[in-house]
């Protein structure tokens, strides 16, 4: 008897525009997941790290970090959106919308939005607005991703055309609905580990995070479970070892977060990432690399309607095997230099 | 002065029929614990995974898995019945009895219930019944086992020879006692994963869970670890380099958990074990190995008194680095294929 | 525009007695760092595991690991004290002041209270006193330790030495304050994994701990994240790999918590650690060596207006790829066994 109960996923023939998939499997976010993300991780935001530090400036408690709540609402899209990509093409538009608290569920919802077959025939561009709720239904986080997926038939016809307009960047105005008002007059600058606030960075202003991690095969498959992502190049060294690279990919998920991490020397302020703009994997990273990190402040925003905190863009590049002192960036041919396998531009909120 | 305090762990001499051993170490089950065993296996089944999810079907919360209740249980043994083990044969007659949620404590109490020296002299088999109770003195979890155990001196006379009888199968009616009555009208087949309910089901159907994990040193010793299973054999890589494989073995309640997780593909809406037929460890799993796993439904039941959920009889087959779609089992020879590293059977629960 | 928003660490130039430093992240201590510290190191102490134990010998609830506490004060001492550290000299007059419980947030203080600048003129011992607080600003640890540390400028002049006098042991009547009265009448021997009790040990009284332990590089890393402790040659092998060993080096706290881990075979009952008398990392360790660990009774003391617990002195030493049946100590010249990474003298408490 045959086998037609498992999900074999979408490909580039089985999503149409104005699609809607709700996603499987809603989660629920626990104080263990905080801490296997901090173990990973080795983040130090005072504001995500401590309750009492969280309910001095007015959380309720510590709220859940913005990046697990990004790779949890992720992990959900990978089985009916992702499990055929070729390749992870960006992302645009992310907003975080309402704060996470340990004890919340939170289950995702795509949309699609645009479609693009390529001119090979083979693969097309899938665009979906995906949303994370919690179990109040209420919105928690909404990003646009762009990915590449196979065809299942080349014969098959090429849908129409529809390519979506993506904001270059969220507007200062529609970001802070995830951080509540807070006293930044509490703001323990000693306890957050930074004496610089949001008056203290100027545009233009670059900053080299100067350690390094290196990652291992445990690590990033641990991550990767912990988020449900079961996208199967991260776990499978039996097919992958017979494929394009030999090895198990790191899920790029995985890199932000090393990133982001990594950048508290130098932005230990920066508690709340407000917006994602743009973010694309340049290069991708295996086991046994190690990623440093650098950024730029591109811009910076008061918000509208409150003086507590404001708003920071930056380009946040990461780089394996190599150090940012110079901030690597652009090779002598324009592209992007060699080591670069993460270039992700986002709204960072900062006290004032 | 010499050492009289560390415990050598009991030799084939040490057991008596009828012994009773209250095990050693008491242990309250966390959300920490839940997050963990996600993150090593990548578990997706809703029911466990959202306390949302659960209570729409009314449970009071998310239950903790089946598996993970089993492995805290089955650890506990390790230090009194298996640690001069030679082989852990296999299981049979496994309840699950009452639902156990974050914060209840299990410890365990097993019982020898036959003795059979093996004809070599030098080793037995040992068969115990465990039996995990939670905080309330309420039974959990019961479970046969068996195991060969070295002698301590093969001159030691042999014991009388008591093979207990054990179940082909649990029978449908004694399932369930760990499942509440739940409502299959609000279980969402969306958000679980999967659009298969009991009835879609045929005796004799093969499914292949078509992913693969590839298992890693770190994370089968962090996972044995949480379950405070001391078996040396997993862990001390300087002893067992010398030995008779030359690494570390991976722990089979390791096989168990990832053929269960892989295994969601095909079964979403597998949401509860409630019994374990038998089980056996067919070949050992060393780390860089990739596990795949395939299911057949063996029997089908409908509950005594209950119309919410029904039983499925599965024989799950997990193998390493060989993938399942031709459901690899038995080699020309009729013994196992070479690939084939764990025959489980097992009872679980569907919604109607 | 140049980076100065990035932490250089402190020279020994920096540093002045009586200076003190309020230390980066405050960590609320979770369920979920209790379970991954559990995960991480295979910890069996009953009143650690069990709520349902603890409870009936009349602790409130299950208490934090004394060590992760530790690990975690000590953590955040590293980016102010050491992080320009050549090497971690040793540590002493430590105490455990109160208990801590899941939902404490802990933070830490260190003050200068010594200084010597070595001959060679290009580096400088410090020496710190470390307190940790709860959020109700309770001490729950202080402890000295003693680093070497680069100066910025060989040429800098050498300030004047002051090197404080450390107790070669903590004295029993200072113990005990993070251990409530006990109810050891209560305490179950069976559950607890362990007959013997304080009067059962005996003063000279050496004892193998027998296990060994494989530490790997995911499992190091995830631990020393997990403290937030930021030293650079734990994470970064892109650096390490160029440096003096080739590899990244385990974080000495690692190999304290393997080995009292591994001590719970032969000390089941020593439930708490009640001081650190003197402490020191005598070789480093690499992922893929093997822990072993040997104690030796070194002074037993009873407690002062107390009858529920007394203190056994012991002195614990861990070694890597070499059992310890014979007790592996000193070489032939007297000084420390080439396998001998650790030796700790502590105060542990037992239920009388």
């Amino acid at each position: 008897m045959s086998n037609t109960k498992t999900s074999p996923g979408n490909c580039f023939e089985d999503f149409r525009i104005g699609q809607v998939l709700r996603h499987a499997t809603p989660r629920t976010v626990t104080r263990g997941d905080i801490s296997l993300y901090n173990a990973l991780y080795g983040s130090r935001f005072a504001v995500q790290s401590s309750d009492d530090f969280a309910e001095r400036i007015r959380y309720p408690e510590a709220p859940v970090d913005d990046l697990l709540v990004f790779h949890i609402v992720f992990g959900k899209t990978v089985p009916d959106i992702s499990l055929n990509a070729v390749a992870n093409l960006g992302y645009a538009g992310g907003r975080f919308l309402a704060p996470v608290y340990a004890g919340d569920t939170l289950s995702a919802v795509s949309e699609v939005i645009g479609l693009k077959e390529n001119s090979n025939g083979r693969t097309g561009v899938v665009y979906v607005r995906s949303t994370g709720y919690n179990q109040d239904g209420t919105e928690v986080l909404d990003y646009v991703r762009w990915v590449m997926v196979n065809k299942r038939d080349p014969a098959s016809p090429a849908p129409e055309t529809v390519v979506p307009e993506l904001p270059e960047a969220i507007a200062p105005d529609a970001l802070g609905d995830a951080c509540p008002l807070i006293d930044a007059e509490a703001w323990d600058n000693e306890l957050a580990g930074s004496p610089h606030r949001f008056d203290d960075y100027e545009v233009g202003e670059r900053i080299d995070h100067v350690d390094g991690m290196t990652v291992e095969e445990a690590e990033h498959q641990i991550a990767t479970r912990l988020y449900q992502n079961t996208a199967r190049v991260h776990f499978n060294q039996f097919t992958e070892g017979q494929g394009r690279f030999g090895r198990r990919l790191v899920y790029g998920g995985h890199v932000i977060s090393l990133a982001r991490a990594l950048s508290f020397n130098g932005l230990g302020n920066a508690f709340h990432i407000a917006g994602i703009n743009a973010g694309r994997h340049v290069a991708p990273l295996f086991a046994g690399e190690t990623v440093f990190a650098w950024s730029q402040v591109v811009e910076k925003a008061e918000m509208s309607g409150r003086h507590d905190v404001g708003a920071l863009r930056l380009r946040m590049i990461a780089t394996k095997d190599r150090p940012c002192h110079d901030f690597p960036l652009a090779g002598p041919d324009g592209a992007y230099d060699p080591s670069v396998i993460l270039d992700f531009d986002m709204w960072v909120l900062m006290p004032r």
